[in-house]
């Protein structure tokens, strides 16, 4: 166990948390000493309680988390949510430029407008309506840690969060949102820089943990800040903690590990990719997030490509699309294995091998000692 | 002194290179212990000659080094240099542009076009035959380093350089362009990150400097790796060389020191500035680079704005625009104070203080000691 207050609260071994949508990389992280944090957007609350049921089953009792998205500023949240509605409101023109890429590609993209009502399902939990119905699922298992992605947490998790005993964590990408969560009362900041997967700022990790951590101590405050962005090795871990992080806060890693349910033929894209194949772009949900270059993403990013919509209505352009090329490529379908991409960070160039969830925790602890050793034997007399 | 095979090499205390065009702070960090690094790209050759007699006159003998740009990729490179011909090629909608920023911050631009053939002087030297010039001098002095900034080093760089004993250094933004610089023979790779000020790619220094590291291990390459992009604090070098650097280059930090030669309305800019306040775009030189924004950068990455034109073409329209509005700023004119600008790193959140040179060298070296420390702590049994 490091001598880290961080890790004596949480009771875990290293402070590495994995966020992850599949559970059987939260209990594998928490099983190896770090702490597995189950990424529950989307998830109805039948859906989440048996995934919680699952991970309790299976965690042995190590201590694990939940992360969940509810966004300040969403289209539509103070009117009744309307599925019909805001799907009648998409233009015809990004409709259009999605289908066309897929003919692009070979991919008849008839079948789409079908799907399309079912991807507005997640986005139901992105309204604290609905969110607060995954709340009332969550603080009935022992979870430790319950992380908001997007934007400031809703009382209703603060709240829970006090009740149960439950540290709540907030995902920043600049010092500002830090100090706002502070202010908010959070027990934990995420700082994500922006060569992050996923959402993400454009302040890079290098310079936000610093930036961070000294605002922080500038109003004395002493909420610990766990690093992301770009983190894939516990070199890189242990240069944020260098720099003042109290740990990492993981996602890309995982997918290529065994026990991520990533696409197979992404997860071979991610371990063939360098540094340089990913792309921040608003083309997939609508705010900036960190995807997989692809013909699907340079088309977005051209300069004929339509505007992208505010969130959550690109995502119903875009998710319809990318999870039938999903499907497709997995078939063998030649331009859909092509357009396929998903969410991943610039360490996507590090993650070259698809070792165990387990193992990777290995390989962080071990990188982890010995970056510091070598950091260590610059000052020795 | 710190343990490092890098120290002991260039006969310099603390691994950390200071990148500027002035020569107060090439002597002042190299005389506290680190290397002090003269930007000389767009000096002449007699130029060059009185800014290193004016070092070896104050230096008292310590190490210092010499920072040059020769690009590859040149527009014009092939043909005799001809700044009537470059300059007639530039098309009006750039100009109009320009002119019409500057009026709308009240700037009369009418005595732009006689300034703009000035402007094509410092592109001289971005020519093979240019940098000849620049080297032949170099070479007569006691130079350590000899760095180049865009692209591989010219043959008659490393040739001189070997025959002299000086170490050729040469900047990437990517792990095959490193590859790339090891192949052709450099000593020393400068890793810089997409949060550095100046040209730049975008892979983040975070994930860059172990990339690059893994990248040279695995072809049992000894080259050192300097981390650069974002770094202005002894705890950021330390972060670095925990990941595998062996020194930090760091050009911004000098920025806004007394002895920088800074226009003072951007120094007092770059105090208040936050990490969001920079910007990477191709507006200034045609090549990305970050700089720090103003309703100048903003008028440029708008949609409206024309596409910037290749190197050196579109410095012919920015840098006698920007040169002028620096001059302006100066004198009181509020539209000019309004537009300056300058290159820049995301790291300026982290500079808020104008201390001298030396005492960030100082504060460098007490940071990477407290970060050294703080690292070690949480392994210590």
């Amino acid at each position: 166990m490091l001598n880290s207050a961080l890790c004596q609260r949480l009771g875990i071994e290293f402070p590495l948390f994995a966020f992850s949508h599949c559970r059987d990389v939260v209990v594998a992280v928490s099983k190896a000493g770090g702490m597995g944090v189950l990424g529950a957007v989307g998830m109805s609350p039948d859906r989440l309680r048996e995934e919680l049921d699952w991970i309790e089953a299976h965690v042995a009792g190590k201590p694990y988390g939940l992360d969940l998205i509810v966004p300040n500023k969403f289209e539509g949240k103070a009117e009744a949510f309307d599925s019909d509605k805001l799907l009648a409101a998409l233009p015809a023109e990004h409709k259009a430029y999605a289908d066309a890429i897929l003919k692009r590609h070979g991919v008849d993209p008839t079948a789409l407008e079908e799907n399309r009502k079912l991807s507005t399902n997640w986005s139901q939990n992105l309204r604290e309506e609905g969110a607060a119905s995954g709340l009332e699922v969550a603080f009935q298992y022992p979870i430790k840690l319950i992380a908001n992605a997007l934007g400031l947490p809703p009382p209703i998790m603060l709240e829970q969060g006090k009740k149960h005993g439950v540290a709540v964590a907030a995902l920043v990408g600049a010092k500002e949102h830090a100090l706002a969560q502070v202010a908010a009362g959070v027990d934990f900041i995420i700082a994500a820089g922006g060569e992050a997967g996923g959402h993400c700022g454009d302040v890079s990790t290098m310079v936000l943990i610093p930036e961070v951590c000294a605002a922080l101590r500038a109003i004395n405050s002493d909420v610990p800040v766990l690093a992301a962005g770009g983190i894939v090795t516990g070199a890189q871990m242990a240069a944020a903690m260098a720099m003042g992080a109290a740990g990492a806060w993981c996602g890309s890693v995982w997918l290529t590990t065994p026990e991520a349910e990533t696409n197979p033929i992404v997860k071979q894209k991610m371990l063939a990719a360098t540094s340089r194949d990913t792309v921040r772009s608003r083309s997939r949900t609508g705010k900036p997030s960190r995807q997989l270059r692809s013909p699907w993403t340079d088309a977005w990013e051209s300069e004929d490509a339509p505007k992208p919509l505010p969130m959550p209505l690109q995502s119903f352009v875009s998710e319809p699309a990318l999870r039938y090329v999903d499907k497709l490529s997995q078939s063998g379908h030649e331009g859909a294995r092509e357009l396929a991409t998903y969410w991943v960070g610039q360490g996507v160039g590090l993650m070259n091998e698809p070792i165990s969830a387990g193992a990777v925790v290995q390989a962080f602890k071990e990188d982890f000692i010995v970056a510091t050793e070598r950091l260590a034997k610059f000052v020795e007399a």
